[in-house]
């Protein structure tokens, strides 16, 4: 059998948290080669300055992100620069003919929505509209093959995967669909504040930028791509004394008398094939910790008879299936690798 | 002008979380003095044994729960017993003369909802019929005068100061009210248990007991008798890695077209004589910190004209205005002291 | 019998977290009134704007340090001021007659210290000779009547408290002490940087700055303050994710053959009159967790004939005894008022 | 080149912490099979009950201790069972010719000291004697070909790391050893109790059970066996709240007049062909969260001259490097395997 050639990744952004994660997860994928290390204020200094935890890779040095470099040495760039820079960065790569998968928001609306939720004009909404939503347990077909993928938010990724099925079932109505979301404090970054110090943190939980989350349109728009319908939600995020793990509460009406088995067995069926996303049977709660350092997704669903309602919980990493281990399934997906490649299901626990 | 006597109280249940706080408080009360100090397992042993934070009050030792030395002592008695423990306590130290005030959820409820949600049928419903919901800010005149006062469960503090004002005001549905909850750890009491472990807990995010909580009927009963609506509740509540701190979100839809600041002003108004309601203006968000080891309760409010919603954030101490605050709270009214007397509203912060 | 006049005291640096607890402790004193709350860069802005938990107070406004409108109002300042901000604000307040306490480092040290364990030369020698060192339990007769007090460091605060007893007693030798330390990051105070933040700090341990940590010097210091020797001390300060508290683990070498009852029973009768040192039984083990709020100092004391060595552990919180309560402490003494006026015993627990 | 055989491992204590590490650790691990999954009272149980995390590997059961089954279908077995329990264990699987790895401190200590440190007369004295200590950066050539490993305690790996380069170099005295050791929770297993819950933990520190604690000896006695020399150490371990972690902070008293850069080279020179000994710089801190997860073990020495002490401190992960990682990399040298096979260097961090 002949041998399949290893992909070449160039990692942009890569002395901030996602980027960490993704070197770490490259460095151990079968089939991928960490080829090109860039990042903007870090750029020339050791990779082991910012991610001394990674120091065990030796000697690696940070690059400046120059599109000529990038495209002589990657045939995919992984973006984990910050909201409004992927719009920028991504334009000439992919005009060079690197493949992108965006971390950050710039590719996951539609361009009329920029302005509202993110303040700014799209510059390049060409390219916006040949991006691919990548989540690849509802998207899959189309991320095969795609030049540009927009990999999803961390709320956003659980709560499609939560309501897509129940909705195509037509199970829940997809108006008036309420999203509560609880977040660690790594989703914020690198970036020092006194919110986000120890300090202020510890024993608190707070809401936070309600209802202007720029996740909101973002989950409204992943729905109607994958159903058909259009959805409304209300989405009210909230910190708590966490640094990894993102849980959704979502709430939808029932539209039929649905019990908590059936809306289980709708999501089972759905997920059959996926190798990230696990089912919990009725009664069984999800924990943000048992998916820690996993790009696995825990799903429970509940339906409340009593009031009408289903409640779909879930839980992720927010930084591995969240972010830098959906990006990697995206791009074992768009490179015909197989889509779990490289990428952990067994939790670091506790 | 003639001296006020002193209001002798017993804690009975003195050795758990909530006891301690009864204890630390009330010595520190200007007008109560603590007459008697009763536990179950932990009778006969220093008080500074279980709660040897208070080593500071001296030797104090608990005694065995005796309704003859407590009625002889004390003119009211505070139980931070287990559910269940209450309802079998109260009626002898009621029928000797002493009022209760009942911490645990044994006097909350009408008797017909007991076997459903708590799973036991009460033993005593002439009492529970006579006892009234201790929630000051909304029942405070029913309170003064009270035999037997019903303490309100941490979470249905918080829901029901944050929708009675809005529900009178017809601003908002009854039906259809879902709130989710998050909660800390201290809530669950000194009982060991893996789950309640740090190991367990640290990093760790997890709904519970959903949608089966015994708060639930008790919030949709506190805002009946509130607001002579019926009212149909969804709980959620969730484990976060905090010790105190309750914060509950509620969403309700929008009957009218109201902004953040038109609900701000009905919350205003309502709570304008109210000594621990903080409504926050609007865009400030509520925190659990900032009242930690206080009687207050943060509320904030928020329209969504875009889904038609209010949301309705609250944060409370569980184990002050959520549990032993409000208890002296419900002391000072019924033996008319001042309502605030020996309640702290300076939060312990950071 | 005559009223005793209320003290009038500033505050400066009211919007950290020291100035914070200054105030909430302050504001409850029963002889004490906040006449003056003075900032730096939060001049002219609302209290409640840095310190939202002490809302409560209502519309207080820090104001500028300015010497004049001090010395009118206030009989009393409390500087918690940066390192060497103290040094040059204390100097006018003295001579325009109002006593100073300094919770900085600035009057704590010889003036040839400074150079090497601050990095600058002291710029008022005159008045550093003047200071007196503000540990209560310690210094007490020299604090009653000082005109500038130099409030200890958290660290110095229970390992003064520890030793010095022993090396009275002749139990233990000056030469070669060890002192291991761990914080809580509270004492790093609201500057926000990377290494605070709540994402790096959870389940990270770490030690820092030694063996050059500015509180080596402080405790040889005091130690030979109290006791005429000549102590040499290394010290190893570690961080640890809580946020007040301050532990403290000093290992010396007996002299003699003593047992821990022994030891303890010298540290009990040392503070028999001291109303904040709690000196536990032999087998007691400190919990910083139990002094939390209070400005109790726990101590512990065990020999270990096996080695030769005593070893003295203590816990405090950094805030109060370590910092706002220690002051206020002083505070009293100054003023001919209780010592332990206004100021908590009973630790907010859990 | 002809294939090596996979060697068949058992994993007896399967259900608690160190097990769920050594299952998750090892079904990743590239020339070993997981032939027999074990455990006590769990036993009959699926692994997903008590591993939940560990879902992804599908149904297994976990079955009962038993010698005849363990012998026929593994070659090692590693023994993560409590104290006491593998010393009945561990000699029929010798005797039948099961290779043993034991986690426990069963195997590590001389048999006179079992009654005092440990509170019991060993039952296998015979095995004993031919135990090999199993840390591998010291006794790597032992362990090869062993038959009965004793893994080492999680604060004695750090420490014996740290000081054997220093001894052997006659750099530091074997008398007066200090170590201050801090701790999170996992190492205490998955046991519940009070003062291991979430609420007596957050922003708790406290000593335990010191003097007397189990790795004093433990230290000693590697020690002894690595350089010759007879050491004395007085161990002082710390409860902080974190989860995975063990930091030790080492004192010696330095015999001759060196600087923390010579120290610093005697330990790089020591493991240079160590694979997880990472030998930070002079100036460099350690911090254990970034060997969390892997095998690694951080060092940082420093001398300081002005009191004639060297300081050593490590960090390992007490779950990896501090337990299950340990005896896999045993596992490796006994099997002939490489000694990094199937062990992590990557922190995941944040």
């Amino acid at each position: 059998m002949p041998e399949r050639p290893t992909i070449r990744a160039a990692i942009l952004g890569a002395s901030g948290y996602t980027g960490g994660e993704l070197v770490r997860l490259l460095s151990e994928h079968p089939a991928v080669e960490i080829a090109f290390l860039g990042a903007r204020s870090a750029a020339g200094r050791p990779l082991a300055e910012s991610q001394p935890h990674l120091s065990s890779l030796g000697d690696r040095t940070l690059e400046p992100i120059e599109t000529g470099a990038i495209a002589e040495r990657a045939d995919v760039a992984l973006l984990a620069l910050p909201h409004g820079t992927s719009a920028e960065v991504a334009p000439p790569l992919l005009d060079a003919g690197v493949r992108v998968i965006d971390l950050a928001g710039d590719f996951r609306l539609d361009a009329a929505a920029y302005p509202e939720w993110y303040g700014w004009e799209h510059p390049a909404p060409a390219w916006l509209e040949k991006a691919v939503y990548g989540l690849p347990e509802l998207f899959g077909d189309q991320i095969t093959g795609a030049e540009l993928v927009a990999n999803p938010g961390c709320y956003p990724t659980g709560v499609s995967i939560a309501l897509a099925p129940l909705l195509e079932a037509g199970l829940v109505d997809a108006a008036g669909i309420l999203v509560d979301g609880k977040t660690g404090l790594s989703g914020a970054g690198r970036g020092a504040s006194e919110s986000s110090s120890f300090t202020a943190t510890e024993d608190s939980v707070r809401p936070y930028r309600f209802p202007a989350h720029q996740h909101t349109p973002e989950m409204e728009r992943s729905l109607a791509l994958a159903t058909g319908q259009l959805p409304s939600v209300l989405f009210v995020p909230h910190l708590v004394p966490t640094v990894r793990g993102v849980v959704t509460t979502a709430y939808a009406r029932l539209r039929v008398d649905a019990s908590s088995t059936s809306l289980t067995e709708v999501l089972v069926d759905r997920y059959a094939g996926a190798p990230f996303v696990r089912v919990l049977p009725p009664g069984g709660m999800v924990d943000s910790k048992r998916v820690r350092g996993t790009n696995v997704v825990e799903v429970q669903a509940v339906a409340d008879a009593r009031t009408g309602c289903a409640v779909v919980v879930t839980a992720v990493d927010n930084l591995v299936k969240g972010a830098a281990g959906q990006a990697i399934q995206n791009l074992n997906l768009m490179t015909g690798l197989e889509e779990s490649a490289g990428l952990p299901t067994l939790g670091v626990y506790p």
